[in-house]
């Protein structure tokens, strides 16, 4: 419902920093996961009350916290006092409806991204809020359900692969960026075969349906294009390494996220150019069939209606018409008639029109 | 009555800095609110002349004076002298045809911007114009009507709610402004509604007013966007920092504001797309519709029009047609036309027309 | 005549710096208006002879020599050396084909804008340009023929209304620029009301006429643009205060034309969007009405033609048909065709054709 | 032929630097003409070898070698050495596929522009390129076959008229570059012409073959535009003084040639609305006519459809039709369809059909 | 198939740097080719193992790998570890998805270019993906099959031809980039070629094929564009001269290559722009043919509906008609016909139907 519109109006008034979850409830219970880890060491916990993060805070070790479900404000009001996030943050986190961006705290920084899925049986797209903090020794990190995107990522720690345990939590940031944007190529390739294979319908078959899946995958790509335009800005914001919480060595994987966000944007915008053209594309391929309906109606109403007139002539009850009496008039009208459809047959397809 | 278009002729040839109302007057009797508060302290007053603000001016407290109705000059006059404004500024003030603005005077910055309401009875957006003088110790606003988009932030003051009577006037004036954005919120909720719910039912059941109301929407969302555009430059400036009145805390409150002036251009620049994709839905649509009806007039005129010929044929009165006599001419010629018809249909088949 | 491809070819091959007349000649004879003020004392008077001019050049007073007719090359070039122009200025200053510009020259600065006006009967707009230049004790200004547009101007001056008296000879010029940016509100206002009240007939009943209309105005808007796009960059231009011949007192004022013309460049654009919104609905407008007649056309005909067949049946002349001697046939066949078209009326209701 | 995509190709694989001409070879043999002036002395000479044209180069006189015609390598490659030109230049200077640029090689200024002129008896723009290489004391020019645009210049420089004889080379160069960029005036305005007077005729009585015109301008436009829009960037690098070549009292000029650039862009984009304007237009007008006949055909056929159906019942042969017996039927029957047809005149006339 | 889309999201959950080809295998067997040469010394080897690369990796002289075929991951691999290249670049290496794109990793530069060829016999146009690592003294390039793109500096290094093995590998760089981008104007050529056949064709005899034609046109020019837009990003952040290692004496060849890369963009927005052209003309042209048609339609049935009305009337089998009896009643009937006839043939060439 009202993708494309948001739902921000019922916070107007409240004074900010005001906590309140605008969204959806997707999930019932709000479950914590912490983990902590370095190169030797590895911890796994999953938890329902902040208290059990507050230890992990000062030490050295990388340390993740994960919350799935964001609607219990009491948990996300004790992890803000807990872990000194300011109140605009807080009440961003908890509101849906934020565009992506990155904000910097000096101590900390704030990243708002969408994780985008598939939805319901009918492949429509939807997206979910994916906020992240990031400081020197800890990654937090709040969905509003429970997803398995991060799921590689937390079995690459356990298992020790690649070189995320040797890596800070700069890097566990970038690595969780990436498996979001990573994500976005996935939904991507099936938004464009089910363009390609409507592009190929429509090419050979246009259906009555062919016009609203258009019109249904032109708002997809709107609602693609919005959600991901600004994550371009986000990363190019942590790229350009203006804060000194990612190390000059995640850098470089940062710019690897922006190639792909590029790309993203890239096939975005080919995508609609694509749908914009099959709009004219059917329009003119509408127009052609209607033109050939045309076509025949002219055809067969120009032929005959002449050869019924002509008919009707001779229909007509008048005494005296003294063509009827001879005897060759009925074989000589029948000839005439045939002699006008063929002129005539002969006059259109010189005018191409058969 | 032309609200794209505005009424700033009237004033050609004058000096400037000549006050002169121009709008309609939509309050009878000028009223003066002033506000005056500090975190211990707090008084209210209404009055109806500037001589009672002047007090405030030089009190070290925070003072709101909110002043609703700008067609008494003598009252926006006496209140410019009162408080140092420049005469170019208090030409704006009671113009009501600016666009949203900010002008950094050094020792007070003056801001317009536009807020937006539903005006008739269909929904309509309409516009209204607030300036507001924001200076070191005051803060002045200046609205065309009453209204109770501020009427929050009076209460927050009041029973002392948040942090807003431990700010300073620069705090204020974020949260007025806050108010003003958020509200925004509101309208274009309802702007979006109205949108998909027409979507809705251009493709189930596009009717003839589907278009006008299309237009509508269009010509809404230009006036929107010529509202709601240069509110971005305004907030932008602000937020840069480059006044000295706003101090450092409050900055990250305008950032705040700069996201959702954001999110709203981006919402309304989404509605322009989703409109204008509606508009060629719509064509689609009417042009499929008519093709669906040409098929069902050719399909009956190609079938009976040579039927029709046929009988026409055996309707001719000539003396000598052998056919006319034969047993079985009259059931066979109507075999013939079934033979006819049925091929026709089959034909129409073979070209999906059926 | 080509309003928007000018007539500068005949200058190709010149020198440059050859002065040539190119426009049409609006006015008969040259006519010089010199008004000379201080403070204190003020003087007026019209000439034919730039000799009367040069006394003016080195008084410490503000001097505004008003030169109405640019077609006698010889004045020009006498007023050129007199007050010692760029002969590239004073090509510039007599032909009417310019984009408005302004160029600096150190101890002068020379401004070409267009003035705006409604020309003929039908309201079509016009421009004539008026070539400024401003130096630190005068300004002189040429148009195409007499203007009242800056008849309050001389008012102002000569009954020392405002503040002009008291101020430098930038403060004339910025009022000048002034009188010609209101002037354009004016003329836009009009246009804007011709564009609403065709809107107006658009949707409540489009003529024949309303095409071409459509395309009159958009081509206006076109003109509009292309002589108004360009005053912001020479509006901003003054106002980033590059030049010293500009007080910083002035300053401020020029930054109230800017706002005007950012207004004027704002209306412009959305008369644009307005008019090809209104292309769009007329078609669509068209297309339904359209599709309204060959329902009609369907209707009756697809009725009919069938009924028509029958009655074509039962006037065959053959010999044995043995219904034409039943009682009944006659009410019967009637009855048969009453039903046939009821069938179909219902056909129709139930595909919304009705 | 394939104006609008280049003949680049036959050069892939060829190392850099390799002199092969690329166009077509406009001119038969190669004309060299040297032009050599101080304020006192002149001399002016027509050669066919390079070696003529050596002893000029390091005279402290400025000299002019133009060559007409650049399809033999020898000419130009000597012409190189002698000179000290960069390979890659020369390499550019006959291959006729360049898009307009200026290159800086310290000692000297490499500029390619684009001469148009209409071509064959359709007034087709066709396009010749000219190059011209600016050292201290020479300008060596270079074009496809002969041409007058030139011719003034020649002119002015032998009779010493205007101030090109007292001046530099970059003072020639300038107006060398003044002549073409003047002559675009004179291709644009025959261009304007011919969009003004088919727009006439679009409104008044648009032909078939309006339509193929105003492709063909289109296509027309977007040659011109692909030939001009580069030039801006030529002029601003030249004017905006990087090279010492030109002079400072050069720089006032190029300034002039600057905003002619800018005006005729303008033209060139205006041209482009003004013919997409021109085909929606005539889309709807040709819809618009289309309409009108539809009406006329609905309008005939409504009416008589039912009329002759009426007419076809008693044209029936049933033996039991009392009506057919009756003195007054068959006047009755006539009144009846006289009602019949004018109750639905009336009809469309309320549907303003009529 | 899905050229547009790619195919990324196989690797999503993958740890950044993990090795994997992604793309068509193209060729069986990766084979690698070794060129190294100064001025005075040549090699050449062809070999299936890394290893034999090794050695040239310190030699002064110039080293060009070429390596066709991507798909084994363990010669890339081996290639990264022994010629120090970064594991994310390995990774682009072996996925054929990239974006052109150029990294600086300071000791080398990492380039990927799309080669683009004319793939299957309809001429589509297919890309391939070249990779290039630029070192001090080696060049690696990376081809996913063999291709005869770089057989002629193949040549020109063989055989000492131009300047070639004088210079030093940033200049073997630039002359590979310059064959892919020269190989470009090949493949645009015959795409305008198409497009230019295909216009001629829409305008002399539109086929019901010439739609999908220009749907694929723009396809592919979408394809195209999205090629080579970013090479010019690549080219020019060569040309900058940010990096070391391309020597001074080579930006100038540089300049040349982005001098040609303005041109493709250029020329494949002229095709974009052509094609919307087209496919305007097309509907136009289309919507006229209708036209066409239906004016017959209009005047044929208009004439002989109200003809066949007059002949029924007179069908009609009442007793008492006194017209029929008359002698003169059939041909006065005729005459009647023959009037309405030429009347209406009046009005339409009135109208200008006819």
């Amino acid at each position: 419902m009202s993708k494309l519109f948001g739902k921000r109006s019922i916070k107007a008034g409240l004074p900010p920093g005001t906590l309140m979850h605008v969204g959806a409830e997707k999930v019932e219970k709000v479950k914590i996961t912490v983990l902590d880890y370095d190169e030797q060491h590895f911890e796994d916990k999953e938890t329902e009350s902040i208290d059990d993060c507050a230890p992990f805070r000062d030490k050295p070790t990388v340390t993740w916290i994960n919350i799935d479900g964001i609607h219990q404000m009491d948990i996300i009001e004790k992890m803000g006092s807990c872990f000194g996030v300011h109140p605009l943050v807080l009440e961003d986190i908890v509101h849906t409806g934020q565009r992506p961006k990155i904000e910097d705290f000096g101590n900390y920084i704030y990243v708002v991204l969408k994780m985008l899925y598939r939805g319901n049986d009918e492949g429509e797209i939807e997206a979910e809020q994916v906020s992240m903090i990031l400081s020197e020794s800890f990654v937090i990190t709040f969905q509003e359900k429970e997803g398995d995107v991060f799921d590689p990522i937390r079995q690459r720690i356990k298992q020790n692969k690649g070189r995320i345990r040797k890596m800070g939590a700069d890097y566990l940031a970038y690595s969780l960026i990436d498996a979001i944007v990573d994500n976005y190529f996935v939904v991507l390739e099936k938004f464009g075969e089910h363009i390609e294979s409507l592009e190929e319908e429509l090419l050979t078959e246009p259906a009555s349906r062919t016009l609203p899946e258009i019109h249904d995958l032109k708002r997809g790509a709107l609602f693609l294009r919005k959600s991901v335009w600004p994550l371009r800005e986000v990363i190019s914001g942590l790229e350009r390494g203006e804060s000194s919480l990612f190390k000059k060595s995640t850098l470089i994987y940062l710019r690897d996220i922006y190639d792909h966000t590029i790309q993203i944007i890239d096939t975005i915008e080919t995508s609609r150019d694509l749908l914009s053209g099959m709009l004219d594309t059917y329009l003119s391929i509408t127009s052609n069939r209607m033109n050939e309906v045309m076509k025949v109606l002219t055809i067969i109403a120009t032929i005959f209606i002449p050869l019924t007139f002509i008919a009707g002539i001779y229909g007509m009850n008048f005494k005296y018409m003294p063509e009827l009496e001879s005897r060759w008039a009925y074989p000589g009208v029948l000839l005439v008639m045939l002699a006008v459809g063929i002129v005539m047959l002969f006059y259109f397809r010189r005018k191409k029109w058969l």
